[in-house]
């Protein structure tokens, strides 16, 4: 391992500006290096890091963004259940077991976060996020080679004969897109959606009998019960983990197999299925081999679709996070009828206050998973030819889209929902001074008449029933027996 | 009927300008007026016209956007259904039958498209869609009365009483959204993206022996078969078709019997189910009823779904067109793989030029479709409380994605792509040439030995052969043997 | 000028089915037929149209979207414009005056809208717009010819050599996108938002009196008065104007003069500036020759950049709409602060009920905006070499957002905002019974014990001075002298 | 100080789970913890952290994102200098000026970046920004204190009452979206966009004489030179740093003095300008106090302003990247007309592989920021009455912008524009084989003979002047003085 100084040759043919910054970036790291080739020539890379000569230039060549650009960890992770599942098909294929069985233990530390610190590049790469492959196969190949008892830069395992064999990164990036949503999407959102709609659902059948007024146009409306209007919330949910959950099937298609441009050049027949079974064993997912690896490098739509989904999610959420902080607003110039958990002080000038922040952080997570959606939805529609290079855009846009939302309804849920109390006294109130309680007075009287009804009630600020008799539409026990928001909740038999 | 002169009354209470306008639009349609009546008072409406009070108040309170912005057609057409079907089961129920098969009578004109010019209503009005509702009603009702012999106005069926019997504007107009865009999919959409389907997946089949430069990055790359290259296309149109039709099962619940805010509140018990069933037999589409009606009044998820559906058959079909266009660049001076069929002048002043004119239209209306997506999710995230009220432009936004993309796609295959042909001596040209052929030598050579040689090729312009040569990296004959581009489209055994 | 019917000849080499819609179509327009030539051969036009061949291809070639898809009408009316300042022009650069001045005639009439019916083409079409340049270059011909005594379709005024003198539809087209969104903003849109301004900053000053709750997270907050509140909203749209005029430098620039590809290849020097000079005589604007034809052709960053100034204001509308609507909601359920006109009666079941309908109007444009500018931004930003092939659909989306914005900011001003009323009762009783009012005693507590105070009221549901004086913190006398609402509306001295 | 062991009290209340995930983000902070109060009592903080009760409360509140959603560090520096500020203005209204310079000293601390780790709260948390508020009081208030040689968490510098005194959360938080934003856009992404700009304009003149085939609709067009097509793109970028300037008038104004609802209460007279003019100090850019601080407050229209501007800046950047790396497609089968530096090896399997990378990295910048311009529009558009309660949000995605577009215009510039070199060879051959050419026989022939010359070289794959001969339009000399390319990229005298 040749060590040098970073003034005499890393920062090489950098402006005075450029060399400082970069020797600022990798003092960070480290202060000495070694050298590592690649077939544009030898790169000084960080002595105490395991990854290679193309991953240093991409680190030089990309400074955007800074460190929370970074590649997501899923992909990271996905990379490593990639690659050892790559190196167990291939050892079928005749891959040096000794040299399979290295990159499989060191794509298995990938695969379990060990080697995170390895992999520095950012989104903003090229658009295959062959970088990132590439980062992935110095990084394993390396580690590898060190399992084996060889140095790092050595290649005794190499990164694109060995780590890469049989693989593109138009492939394996396509791959590891879908290995790491399908599981983010199985193991964070949908687990936090579902507790999400179970409390939903609890806080509608704890509510079922309480009566409340309806609101439509903001205005006063005819009855439901409390019950009632969270069974609309928690069916907005229940569909939104059926809308995620449709678009999977197409998730779990694999492009593996397609190599560099859908083909399947440089592998072996059958390759593209028994990688896709490895990669579904290996996660308990229910992958398979794209039927068409045109379609899978070319174009992104089945991230597309999904994301759709979760804008479809996100619509559902700002929904009901706005009807909650509605129903919760005052204490008492608000609408009043739910009382939200206190979670903490609201206002740096006005004591007492507290907030719906709960509400507040998740329609803010809306907008941005809006937003996401069409980041994605502009990147998928640019691909050229045989491949869509806003890979990583897209990849890290459905990603972020499914961390927020997984995070923020259970922060939701754990901080809002569950301790969601009903009013009851101000339900009341507000029921029993309504005006659309007319609206039972219909089949009686006919619409013309209830209208006469309730603007006179209106206009006067007297009562529906002080209304009625008043215009001699009925009388006060018809008015009684009719005008009963418990009968009003539902069809009549 | 009273008739007056316009001077006299119809403007009455208007700044001179608005009554100027108001005169000026009247004037289109009449010149004489009767009297209506709705809960607010009298009001003039044009004679000639069968609507009421109610759409007159709207049509003089909502002056925007002129008349390209009016409710669509197949808005219109399925209040005729679902009228038609409510009467009927309403007759189930008690309704007076002379009166219930006049209303299904008139509403079966409604369905059929003949009573349009008396839906004079914009988009642009109570985001419930409440006067288009009224509209329906106040149309059918006086075109029963007509039936009947009775005279417009007298409401001697009465468009609340009779003709919006157990209906509410706040479950018509879900109902009405669900089925216009229905059926607008399964008759508009769905049968022209599945020719337009058949169209790529036939040329696909045509183009299955021409091996062609495949391009990653815009670059050259490994090679491909044309037919390969459209197979990818069909793929994302089957696929796109897939992903709308998994949407409709959400879209084919019905929200009728919410009435008002989702209790059912006026409707007999089982009038949801029945009406639900009645549109089912009337269309011939699998509609149910809604599993919550409080959801289905509330928010519009189900449309925001079906339209993210529709953004990522966009997303396809604007990387498909882009594709065609660029692959039939030239004639001289692009890449002129392929050859598109020439429709029309191209240039005002440069003669003789054609342009990919279908490519355009197609891609103009895939922006548009993303850009309805958006506004159908930012409505659709922001209802209140009992009642989305931005149904009107969710459903113009769904409706106007669906009917673009439906003409788009068979305009498209129509006029473009079942007349394109293969350059079969530019593709076989290009192929020649290209450096990337070398991917073969990796099993023989190794990645950094083929690099350096289609690097030296690059350089000296030379061929990959001679390349390969002067760096003796093999012989004449094992180059011919290994650098085959037709061994180059598939794995190997 | 031969005639013939349409089943003999104009629809032949078409299916059956298209056959049958195409004859349908035309039906519409004419029974007789002439032909027409442009450089693909002949072909039938409607005799009683002033088209010609290259419009008559496109209307067969793009059945896309139907009739309301048409080109817009400002976009029809400024290629009148333009189309009679380039003959004056020509007419100095040695177009015979005969043919000029006939030109010019030709041209004023679509100026004016009178020969709307002879632009059929829809949006839908080559991206370039060429087809409606050829659109107009062929009614202005016709016209101008049959004004000079002779025949249609006999191009003695030719639509290429003559109309379309020292221009190319990459020119033109920009150039009329440019005049269209101009005068429609400056005549339409300004004026609108001026009267709206006007009218919130007069309910600013109406209701500078009233002293009202704030609401912050919607939670209860420190008050202010109702004027304050509105001069927000009259501020928003204040810099709403601002915002939209300061895009307009770019949008006065023309393309005019750049032909084809931006070089003015077949026009005098000079042409440009002249020809700019002459449009802003002719609409009183102050249109000025674009600095660089390259960009102006090859991009359309002016209009997403104007759309970005519309998706602002429509961003600030819908707050101020939805704010308006939950001030007025009730009127016994809701907040109630605001009384709002009532235009017409709300609902189709429940008698009696108003709706905020002006702001739902206002609100769902305000979505259909921010729509818009998507399209108009992937539009805008997929351009390709010299032209950007996106022209109509970013044109019509943008003149879609000044009209809708326009037109529902005059129907906001006229029925909502200009008849809006305090509801002084409720608004005092809520101020009196709010808990923010202690934030007056941070000075003189600290905010601890401040907060300690609305704690205590909040939860024992006792008055802040109650609460004050239970827990000793300061005397009666200290608490009136301190928490006066009408002293916390602004600094102290 | 109070030390305690994890297990015992920290994460009291947690589910295990939820408990084992806190004890794991804790430790990578500290192990020991001491006891901080607010308004809701006593919780642990680590001992090693500045931060209070109300930082605390949020990291525990809001799980959501993990690190990389960290509220930018740009906000955190803002809240240095606008404390600060605050803390000089409010000596001269009294403050202790023993306390007001030690707040003055740890607020620099902050605004140097140099406490930036006792910042980690999320943006996904209150929409008001609040608890960063309070974690830039308390951070300040503690370290304060420590600077006058007091203990964390003794308050002896209070976080309310002296580091955010005459300040509420509503005020500051905007003041510093529009410090960190102002700050940035001057000084990452205008310089850059300034760098990016020049570059352009010196490729432009670099190739001012290269005549080159032109392009539209992707299709052949008249000539023009590669200066003038870059003199296109130079004029994009020179015109979106005028279009983000334009927009910083509005972002100048702070709301600072508004505080709780923007009536200035707790504030003295001239607080607000006096805050405004010591930022303007600070940072040496011209802020003001805002007109209105209702608006102020309530909206953000100033950053969906902005962000705008920014998306105008995205599509053009779109168009410029998409256009370079079409004309430096190739090798050998693309356009080939520009040749990109080389910085890295492109592909994993293709060896010799080179891909516009940073074009790619650039496009998907632009994608992201049109997204970013949605989620801030959506964000923008749904305050409510006196507080936008999306700031975070809003704020985080338009610096995100600014500083995607700031380095990536960097990057892009260096390692992409600086170095394109033309093929002139390549160009030639392009140029002379085009059929456009015929454009500059217009004048001579006419548009329908020119076509036909056009039309006959394209079908027999002869040159135009083969054509013209064979149809007799002209002799070889008048050929020869006509179409001559060099001629044909200006307009004539």
């Amino acid at each position: 391992m040749a060590m040098y100084i970073v003034s005499r040759r890393a920062a090489g043919g950098l402006t005075p500006l450029a060399a400082f910054r970069y020797a600022t970036s990798l003092r960070a790291y480290s202060t000495s290096f070694r050298e590592e080739r690649d077939t544009f020539g030898p790169i000084n890379v960080p002595s105490d890091k395991l990854w290679g000569a193309q991953t240093q230039r991409s680190l030089q060549n990309f400074d955007i963004g800074g460190e929370r650009e970074r590649m997501p960890e899923p992909i990271v992770r996905a990379f490593g259940v990639l690659k050892k599942c790559a190196a167990k098909v291939n050892m079928e294929n005749g891959l040096d077991p000794t040299i399979g069985k290295a990159i499989m233990q060191a794509a298995q530390e990938v695969a379990e976060g060990k080697l995170n610190q390895h992999f520095p590049l950012v989104i903003w790469q090229t658009g295959s996020g062959t970088q990132s492959n590439m980062n992935a196969n110095e990084v394993i190949s390396n580690r590898a080679a060190e399992i084996l008892g060889h140095q790092r830069g050595e290649k005794f395992v190499h990164p694109n004969d060995h780590v890469n064999r049989s693989q593109s990164s138009n492939d394996t990036f396509p791959t590891v897109m879908h290995i790491a949503s399908a599981k983010e999407i199985n193991s964070r959102l949908i687990p936090n959606l579902q507790t999400l709609h179970a409390a939903l659902h609890s806080k509608s059948e704890e509510f079922k009998d309480i009566v409340k007024i309806g609101r439509t146009h903001t205005q006063d409306a005819t009855p439901l019960t409390l019950g009632q209007e969270f069974s609309g919330y928690s069916t907005q949910v229940k569909y939104g983990i059926e809308r995620v959950l449709r678009t999977l099937p197409r998730m779990y298609q694999l492009a593996q197999g397609g190599t560099a441009v859908g083909t399947g050049l440089n592998t072996k027949k059958g390759f593209d299925v028994k990688i896709a079974a490895a990669v579904a064993e290996e996660t308990k997912l229910p992958f398979v081999t794209a039927e068409n690896k045109f379609e899978a490098l070319a174009a992104h739509d089945a991230v597309v679709e999904t994301s759709g989904a979760l804008n479809t999610v996100a619509t559902s959420l700002m929904k009901i996070a706005n009807d909650i902080r509605f129903l919760g607003s005052g204490p008492r110039c608000g609408l009043g009828e739910l009382i939200l958990p206190e979670n903490e002080p609201g206002s740096s000038i006005m004591p007492g206050k507290v907030n719906p922040t709960q509400c507040e952080a998740l329609t803010m997570v809306c907008a941005r998973v809006m937003g996401n959606n069409v980041a994605i939805t502009v990147g998928g529609s640019t691909g050229h030819f045989e491949l869509n290079v806003f890979k990583p855009m897209i990849a890290s846009g459905l990603l972020h889209s499914v961390r927020l939302l997984g995070d923020a309804s259970a922060s939701f849920e754990k901080n809002c929902v569950r301790g969601i109390q009903a009013n009851r006294e101000r339900i009341s109130k507000f029921l029993n001074e309504s005006l659309m309680l007319v609206t039972s007075l219909n089949h009686k009287v006919g619409y013309d008449n209830a209208a006469a009804v309730a603007r006179t009630a209106h206009k006067e600020g007297s009562t529906l029933k002080e209304a009625a008799l008043k215009l001699g539409m009925l009388s006060s026990e018809e008015f009684d027996t009719l005008v009963v928001p418990e009968k009003m909740i539902g069809p009549t038999d």
